[in-house]
């Protein structure tokens, strides 16, 4: 076998270990931790149905390769709760080693293709960058959501800090960013979330 | 909130339950099933990084889009184990409902498009089609291959039995049908497969 298919197929069967990085949210109606690629899978679809409702076009297609592939680093750096400030401290440094190791599996080639996605996602200045953004903090939220404050309850998390994390989506959606406000209020009001 | 963006973050919470569907194939190194969701992805990407191999030219993105939705219609018919027989009788027809139900959630244009690109990978008549059946194909061979045997011993699943299954690969991409082959002569040398 050649050693570029050889490099290939080791990323390929190193990437089934997403299955086993679970996050902090739950599964809708089950008392069940969701895993990285169940989540990564769930976010490229909603861009596929939810792209129509972004304020200026963009390059969708790029965008679901970002989705795809912006977890990889959680292989070696795990996940880190979005809402834990002392475990975000480290978070960038952790997830740039991981990177640099997970994206070294490849040719240089095809590992810089899925670098520069990588880091366009985390840089989050361009639109398919920030439309991505939005899916991957807009899906734990329908999670909570539909699952009774799910950790948001858990953790005792404050609607202002609900808000900042969707900011990404400010700008991208006015049309998702009511739907948010609304379901934000709606949680407040149901006791699903609390305010500072 | 509109009638169409209210269809469509229905349709994202339905899709939640792809994450509780399980297949037959285990994840590597764990006795663990893998689900609906975690699947899809995990071809998603392996269409990402294997779409170079391919004998001619076709469009990824369309792939990807296919493959991300290509197992919707479990979330009703369930999972068909591919070497099931019985079972495999009537799975066209209880896609086929399942099809028009979860595609019919969505508003009429959305939910044509995702029709079509279901329809066009069960017909596997497109470059883009074969090459995305070969994903599929390919990577419970790849998790049963590195999971000692996984489904094909379990079952005592036969090598001819394996290459029918991938057969869509065969024409589709010389060097990873030269791989699977390699592979399956070294699957049955290790007592991980059987002969007829």
């Amino acid at each position: 076998m050649n050693e570029r298919l050889k490099k290939d197929i080791e990323f390929i069967v190193e990437l089934d270990r997403m299955k086993t990085i679970l996050r902090q949210t739950s599964l809708i109606g089950e008392d069940k931790r969701e895993d990285d690629a169940q989540h990564s899978w769930h976010i490229a679809v909603m861009t596929m149905v939810l792209s129509e409702y972004s304020n200026e076009e963009f390059d969708v297609n790029r965008a679901i390769k970002m989705l795809l592939i912006h977890d990889l680093v959680e292989l070696y750096a795990g996940d880190t709760f979005c809402y834990d400030a002392t475990a975000n401290l480290d978070k960038r440094d952790r997830e740039l080693q991981a990177a640099d190791r997970i994206f070294g599996m490849l040719g240089e080639e095809k590992g810089g293709f899925f670098r520069s996605l990588w880091d366009e996602f985390e840089e989050m200045e361009t639109p398919e960058a920030r439309f991505a953004a939005s899916m991957d903090r807009l899906q734990p939220m329908l999670n909570n959501y539909y699952n009774g404050g799910g950790t948001w309850r858990k953790f005792g998390v404050a609607q202002e800090d609900v808000f900042k994390r969707i900011s990404p989506l400010k700008g991208t959606s006015d049309q998702l960013w009511q739907f948010v406000e609304n379901m934000l209020e709606d949680a407040y009001n149901r006791g699903l979330i609390t305010k500072r």
